[in-house]
């Protein structure tokens, strides 16, 4: 658990991209941000207050939050001036970086005196158990996609944003470093050792009043070759009523895939279905996400009522229009 | 890489049952083993050669291999007195035991001072690549099966050994730590992290001739919710050509899992090729293991005939009657 409020670090970002972790947090838990701190020749710009540490601390940040991609794989010794000073002034750190805090003997030295947390999110901090296949309370829907990186993050917290909006009770489970550093908790799933990544996502996702939805991050794909076995865990783990369907409708191959085409929906479907009743007899397919960021809004459209035609299901693009109608077919299962 | 051959050590293995990782040895590479080493009160007995430290190393062996099952969770300083002599005289130990040889301050020690080396099998010690899904020569078949410990193990050594007696060109591909004790190689995959198991199964099973054999053991089922993961891994990892369905006839439920039925073994043909064609289209199921031994020999006869019937393909328990008939199926694919 990090602390929060943050004061967001956006260090000296070649470009806004760099700082996505920064805007992730500042788009969809701004509560969690105070400010952000930029060094000389920083081109990212969330557009919120700039704060020195000093300021930040007053304004009650807890946490100094990475937000920022660091160049060349190393923590540059500009930052770590930054960096130790924060934590001689009590803040904690977090970060999702390859190259992990608990590894740089000065900023573990100066953590240690002013007693303030590094949170490297890419790390397991907990030994999971081993699944148990126990049905839980509480209802659970987890994004899976027919690729990586098509969404799934996206559309998971714009559902818990429309699920609120109407009022229902949801909570939005993080499994991989962004989710994580955007709402403080979660488990880094890719990093858990196999034979507990069933029993991390049961660990993520406890029993919870009869209501409740928890709103479980994808990762993978179950035809994504290099990654399928972290998507099969999050199906088997996290037990779901419901699943979401996620998809990038211009993609020519799976990701770093080059030989791979990508799956249909209904390809996409059948399997996770099938694999979900596993665990849970009654899991439905709800719902579609598709995420046409590289269509014009004329074929967005028609993309959408094709795929809503074909599959007999609400498909929607989160990001031009929000996840409301996914939380309506929730609401109603 | 463990160096061979071997002196088994027994300890003072309560039941013969307690050995069942130097049994395993001694059935499937005899010529790794040059005796055992048994302490006072054993009760497990292999029928081999009892051998000294001395004799052992005089016979020739490397490794002093850890055949038998620890009590209570510690290494005994019984054990320990015998382990540390060993590696006094230049043996290096080997052992998938829970409690890691590498934490035993006074073997490391011991090994230290001689140059010996300590294995601990259930631990990768290989940095794997992701998994990128490259095509690779060679031929490559996978137990795939209805549950966990339905005999995947055996019937992939059983098909080894049947494979080499019709001259056929295959290596048996340990991915748990009996199996790497046996063959003295081999990947722990349930003790490697998430993203990188389909890419420790590529690396398991790298191109090879175009009439080479790997044979992959599986590790858990695709139903199995625990484990599932691994096994979807080894699926995409391993790109099998070939599948053999595996199956124990009188189990009540998934092992571990009393809520969980186990699934026929329809669905799992239909679940594991469906998903093995996204990594090679042209892969086939070729024939069925089946574990009789809760059976009679009669009944077990007709069972192997009904399911033989019933899904159009071999059915053999290698146990009773050897793996010929899948390594025939192989050798027509």
């Amino acid at each position: 658990m990090i602390e929060t409020p943050y004061l967001l670090f956006l260090g000296d970002a070649p470009d806004p991209l760099a700082a996505k972790v920064a805007q992730g947090i500042k788009d969809w838990r701004p509560e969690n941000a105070v400010g952000q701190f930029r060094m000389a020749g920083c081109k990212a710009d969330l557009g919120l207050k700039d704060l020195t540490l000093a300021e930040g601390k007053e304004a009650g940040a807890r946490t100094l939050v990475i937000g920022v991609a660091n160049r060349g794989g190393v923590i540059s010794q500009a930052w770590k001036d930054v960096l130790i000073e924060a934590l001689q002034m009590g803040f904690d750190l977090a970060s999702g970086l390859h190259n992990l805090l608990a590894n740089e003997g000065d900023l573990v030295a100066a953590s240690q005196v002013s007693g303030s947390t590094l949170h490297d999110v890419r790390v397991p901090n907990v030994q999971y158990p081993i699944a148990d296949g126990t049905k839980r309370a509480g209802k659970r829907v987890l994004a899976v996609g027919t690729d990586c990186s098509v969404g799934k993050m996206y559309t998971a917290l714009a559902l818990d944003e429309a699920m609120r909006a109407r009022g229902m009770n949801s909570t939005f489970r993080a499994t991989g470093q962004t989710g994580i550093l955007i709402t403080g908790s979660g488990v880094p799933l890719d990093a858990v050792v196999a034979d507990f990544m069933a029993g991390a996502v049961e660990y993520l996702t406890p029993a919870n009043d009869p209501d409740h939805w928890d709103i479980i991050e994808g990762q993978g794909s179950l035809f994504h070759v290099s990654y399928s076995g972290v998507t099969l865990a999050l199906i088997h783990g996290g037990q779901p009523d419901a699943l979401i369907l996620c998809h990038e409708p211009t993609r020519e191959h799976m990701r770093g895939l080059p030989g791979y085409k990508l799956p249909t929906l209904e390809a996409v479907r059948d399997m996770a279905l099938t694999l979900a009743q596993v665990a849970n007899p009654a899991c439905k397919v709800v719902g579609i996400s598709i995420n046409t960021q590289h269509l014009s809004e004329a074929d967005a459209k028609s993309y959408l009522a094709e795929v809503e035609a074909r599959l007999g299901l609400p498909a929607v693009d989160p990001y031009r229009e929000g996840a409301a109608r996914l939380a309506e077919a929730l609401a109603e299962l």
